[in-house]
């Protein structure tokens, strides 16, 4: 028989143990906090038909996207993200929603770009929005779980950047280049990877007047952690065009507080702009304060008019995503994620018929006080299921052999300090429910 | 701009809220199993070569890929199932396991059979196998974690059935058909489809003696649920070649009841042969007694050579898997998950500003609680408000008028009974902590 060589396709990858106990321990925490604030979960097709993919994708997505026929010769392709698929579920599932809707999705979707490093084709998105409502509560609270989200994940240096399309929108009508404003965010929004001057040349090649320019720079250049910043806000909202979205900023800070969030975790930063064309309102991007390097982990915004494509009826709404992956790597490197190939506590040794039995009756007895108990299926050499156990990062290995067995005692073994001690199941289950308890 | 019709491939779907709630509740119970056991996730892609798919997957299999040519021409399929997957997965990193080597996987897969009720083009496979070992201890851990599921699921009716591979070609050798097995055995599988004259006759037409075809369906007509199974089991077990199965089923039972598994919910049947090839010990499928018609809602079985189109090496291993579509529908009829739209335990109502300001902070007290509390974010009519907590499925409503911020209290009120309460914090905290211990 001819032997396939196993691989996997150039940009995509698997999740070995340690990597997807991560994850899952990353998503589990995030759900918590989304639940906590009433989001529910929802899930569509990972293949939808081309034309509902299509249409809002920007050009470039349109060019990553995996599209093929199928055996019906339909059209189909593969979600690029999750925010379009929940445009068409709200429009098709508007009647059957309550509203205002708040759902969390999470699952992969498919980008054919570029293979690079630590970019993948296939990889997974934490998306959650509220649909339904126009006030700044609604702004605010997907802010909130933000912040929270980085609190459960052990997350303590952060901060999370938010402006307002409207302020920008305004300053634009202000300066009477308000027909040019996409044009002029999809420049600044390079700023940072540009710099200032370049940002400049850009925008006069994009027909954009000098004047003009500098006045858009010295205004996106406002940050509230520079001195006098409140100041410069108070100046510009006498401009009727940016009272409106910075009276909504002041309000939305207003109620974080309210939120019991830490203020000290965010920023109004005018250069924030986003890049896509859907933002109508509030946005934001985080960023960790160790790992600045690692870019946004967090961001999302509000958005007018979620199903222009697929319905008449507006829906607007305000959303966030978490970016899992980069997620990983930050919490790696904060050293908050366990590095265990393993979630079990304990490893039964297994010396044979007779005390595999014993043993078995034991494991079940831990399991069913809580403890995630492995025992190993053959009668290895104990050398060897030392190794496995020591591989594999349990902290301890439980060994029954004859004496122990006419005792109806056990020998429990600390792996780290290699201690053993014979003890009884009522004091094991003691002692592991303790260690779990502390961990 | 063109409206595009919101809608979804034919055999596709989306899981609305509360089918999503239903389903996360069901894979979060069996992944506690798993874990108990000591079973760690991987995960591997959506898409893959082509020619990783193909070699393994049946015919009907191949013609149902979804596979076509990507933007670098390479020929590609996404996965029909996720053992070919882990095939492939536990070839290409078997230098970085640690064997025996126990995962679970949960994800979509995709087959483009003939749309028809109940079945889709996408679903979601729930798998555990458990790779490295010849031991029946790992048969017989795989077989109690079906039972633990169930049981962890709240099904108390189920009836797991069990047989040998071994047994039923020690049969056909002592018979001298020994080569004609995998035939005879695609013919048997339909039994409870056609019946015992049709699988006579289909047996006849490829070639199999009468006489051994009723031999054959006497055989494979022995239930444990019969009278006199066991003097029959011993019996055969005077023929050599039947011994070694039929000395493993037993073994295998005895591991079972030091599993701490309740014996009455296995049976052995020789009529479950399991359609795909590559078993080749211990095979069981399971049904639900209320629910028969739902067909068998987990299954599995040993095979002797995973990898064997990806390597030399060998691993055997023995893995089962969830049919989660059904175990839905099951639970469902069954009354055993939760019929709501929301996971939240409350829902706080908004009377405007200050109101909102006072009541966000209630909420946020109320999370740090583990009270999945949610706001409502417009100051829409009460009306409409409670409406809303009607019709999602709220247990508790949290009001707080100009009269209760001055009493710095909260009117508590009850949906089902519709009663009404005058509260502190406190007081809310401990009512809803309370109300959450007992559900």
């Amino acid at each position: 028989m001819n032997i396939v060589k196993p691989r996997v396709l150039s940009g995509f990858k698997d999740r070995l143990p340690a990597e997807a106990i991560k994850k899952r321990e990353i998503l589990e925490k995030l759900i918590v906090v989304f639940e906590s604030f009433g989001f529910v979960p929802i899930e569509t097709p990972h293949l939808e038909h081309a034309d509902i993919l299509v249409k809002r994708g920007s050009e470039e997505i349109q060019k990553e996207l995996y599209r093929f026929r199928d055996h019906g010769d339909r059209d189909v392709a593969l979600r690029f993200d999750l925010t379009v698929p929940l445009a068409r579920f709200a429009a098709q599932h508007r009647g059957e929603l309550k509203f205002p809707f708040k759902r969390y999705a999470l699952g992969n979707v498919f980008r054919g770009e570029r293979a690079q490093a630590g970019r993948y084709r296939e990889f997974t998105q934490c998306d959650f929005d509220f649909l339904g409502s126009e006030s700044v509560c609604s702004d605010a609270e997907v802010a909130a779980i933000i912040s929270k989200g980085f609190e459960a994940l052990g997350i303590e240096k952060f901060k999370i950047s938010i402006n307002n399309r409207k302020i920008m929108n305004g300053f634009a009508k202000s300066l009477g280049v308000e027909d040019r404003i996409e044009d002029i965010l999809r420049v600044v929004d390079k700023l940072d990877k540009i710099g200032r001057d370049r940002v400049k040349d850009e925008l006069k090649d994009i027909g954009i007047d000098q004047s003009v320019a500098v006045k858009v720079l010295d205004f996106i250049s406002l940050k509230e952690s520079l001195c006098g910043f409140f100041d410069a806000l108070d100046e510009l909202k006498k401009d009727d065009a940016l009272k409106e979205g910075i009276d909504e900023l002041l309000e939305f800070y207003e109620l974080l507080e309210a939120f019991g969030v830490d203020r000290g975790h965010f920023e109004i930063d005018f250069s924030i702009a986003r890049g896509l064309a859907y933002y109508t309102g509030i946005v934001y991007e985080s960023r960790l304060l160790e790992y600045p390097e690692i870019g946004s982990v967090a961001s999302g915004g509000r958005y007018d008019d979620l199903t222009s494509n697929f319905s008449k009826e507006k829906i607007s709404g305000v959303g966030a995503s978490f970016g899992v992956d980069r997620l990983i790597a930050a919490l790696e490197k904060l050293g908050v994620v366990s590095e265990k190939s393993t979630t079990a506590d304990i490893l039964c040794v297994n010396f044979g018929k007779k005390e595999l039995t014993y043993i078995l009756k034991a494991a079940s007895i831990l399991r069913r006080s809580g403890i995630k108990t492995e025992v190993y299926p053959d009668s290895a050499k104990l050398k060897k299921q030392f190794d496995f156990a020591d591989k594999k990062g349990f902290e301890f290995v439980l060994i029954a052999g004859e004496s122990e067995i006419e005792k109806e005692s056990f020998l429990l073994k600390n792996m780290k300090s290699g201690e053993q001690k014979e003890m009884k199941i009522d004091g094991i289950v003691k002692t592991l429910k303790e260690q779990n308890e502390n961990s």
